[in-house]
């Protein structure tokens, strides 16, 4: 094995230091599906392998992180699992992966979530929801230099329905989420989901986790601001991962795609920089 | 392809017939962990397939339904996937199937997971996760004869963190999350999980949810009782679906563990059956 193949650890301290290093906080959304690629990419034995590894090239040096969508592969079966896993194999060893799975069971069923994401994937950090409370959420924990990113605060319009919902002691129940989960561990394994569609909300948020990650989805496509996610958002060591998937993986339709999502990844990064 | 391998349509009324039919509405958890199951099994090529399969001969003509935990079979990556698929197509096909996976995400990423559980594979109807809301569990109601089951009230000690919480309008989040979702489908193609360690609050239930089934976990292992659950939850149809996982499967240890299955499936069908 080669020294740069193996893998960077990857807590508080290196994702700082990448962020800084790339000045960059950007993490790329793998959210492949076989209708949205460049037709192109048809031809290959493994479309969606094929435009995975041109995205992860086109973009690597310029991201800090890549989320994959569980559900994207999911919908192709085992194949689709395989191509989870030989993304995940593909990517820089110094760039944070998170598994997108909104996972979350009691807790002997959790340990295997655990075990799928952490253990036989190496995934650095795995999305949970939070519904079904503490022992729901533990058993990530058990991974040293490995992350949970719980939902607190949604980036879709059904978020509405319940997160926002006060609860018995006048706050609302997103707000109950990240105070009673806080205590389940600390900012050097638990980051939070809070979506760009929601930046007024961030203020009170970070009231109560000045200091944690925030995973930030819903900037591109879905029509968040990355300016108010920084303004109400960072911190004083960024503290913020904030998600693309559809803006720049479609950015292009054709053989030229690849320049389209540079120029897109670079505009975005562009931005960025200038906070860092 | 021979007749009796073409899959029965799972609306309610078959389901019903079935009850009736088998005298049972016992549903058995497949959650097959390498590391519970008889050592013999461990000889074959596939100790879990081989052991799922010896399961579904054993207990099939007592049981109404048969729920997957997606966790087991991820936690064994590739391998696992493809015998979550397998064991599916072991199942006889007038049997109700769960995948039991507590999905949930931005519409576009639940569409995903639909076709996933419900064109990739054939399952009958998905566990889904409320807390994010009407377009995450949405577009799971666009297939026909297919069931969403989202999470109510959970079995597990974490249920506590949020699920009692009161919520603007004096009711218990859980009481919310029914209220609110019934909307969103009907009995026709909804379910809702309430686990049977908490038996209690089913009166209460079945005042805002009268007419759906439900699958209560927690029997068995997790130490719900089936008579409180019979007592406070059966509607007039029934209603329910009550799962038995790991007191179960795990009911024998040795070359015979066949016979200790069997009997420990005969004797919570029985108990059922005096109830119908």
């Amino acid at each position: 094995m080669e020294i740069d193949q193996i893998k960077e650890i990857m807590n508080t301290e290196n994702l700082i230091n990448n962020i800084n290093k790339k000045k960059s906080f950007l993490c790329v959304g793998l959210d492949t599906d076989i209708n949205k690629i460049p037709q192109h990419f048809l031809e290959y034995e493994n479309p969606v392998l094929e435009f995975n590894k041109s995205i992860i090239d086109t973009t690597s040096d310029l991201t800090v992180a890549y989320k994959l969508n569980t559900a994207f592969y999911e919908s192709d079966g085992v194949r689709g699992w395989e191509n989870l896993q030989k993304t995940l194999e593909y990517i820089p060893k110094d760039i944070f992966v998170i598994a997108d799975a909104k996972r979350g069971d009691i807790g002997n069923t959790s340990e295997m979530y655990a075990k799928a994401f952490f253990e036989k994937m190496d995934f650095d950090a795995i999305t949970v929801a939070p519904y079904m409370g503490s022992d729901s959420v533990k058993p990530f924990m058990k991974y040293k230099n490995k992350w949970i990113i719980l939902l607190a605060l949604t980036s879709n319009e059904g978020a509405y329905d319940f997160q926002f919902l006060k609860v018995d002691d006048n706050n609302k129940l997103f707000e109950k989420v990240l105070t009673v989960s806080k205590e389940w561990g600390d900012d050097g394994n638990m980051m939070y989901v809070v979506g760009a569609t929601k930046a007024e909300n961030l203020t009170d948020i970070r009231k109560i986790v000045p200091e944690h990650f925030l995973l930030i989805p819903g900037v591109g496509s879905q029509g968040g601001s990355l300016q108010d996610v920084i303004k109400y958002g960072k911190n004083k060591s960024c503290g913020l991962l904030v998600n693309s998937s559809r803006a720049i993986i479609y950015a292009g339709k054709d053989k030229n795609f690849a320049e389209r999502v540079r120029e897109e990844t670079e505009k975005v990064q562009k931005e960025m920089s200038m906070y860092l």
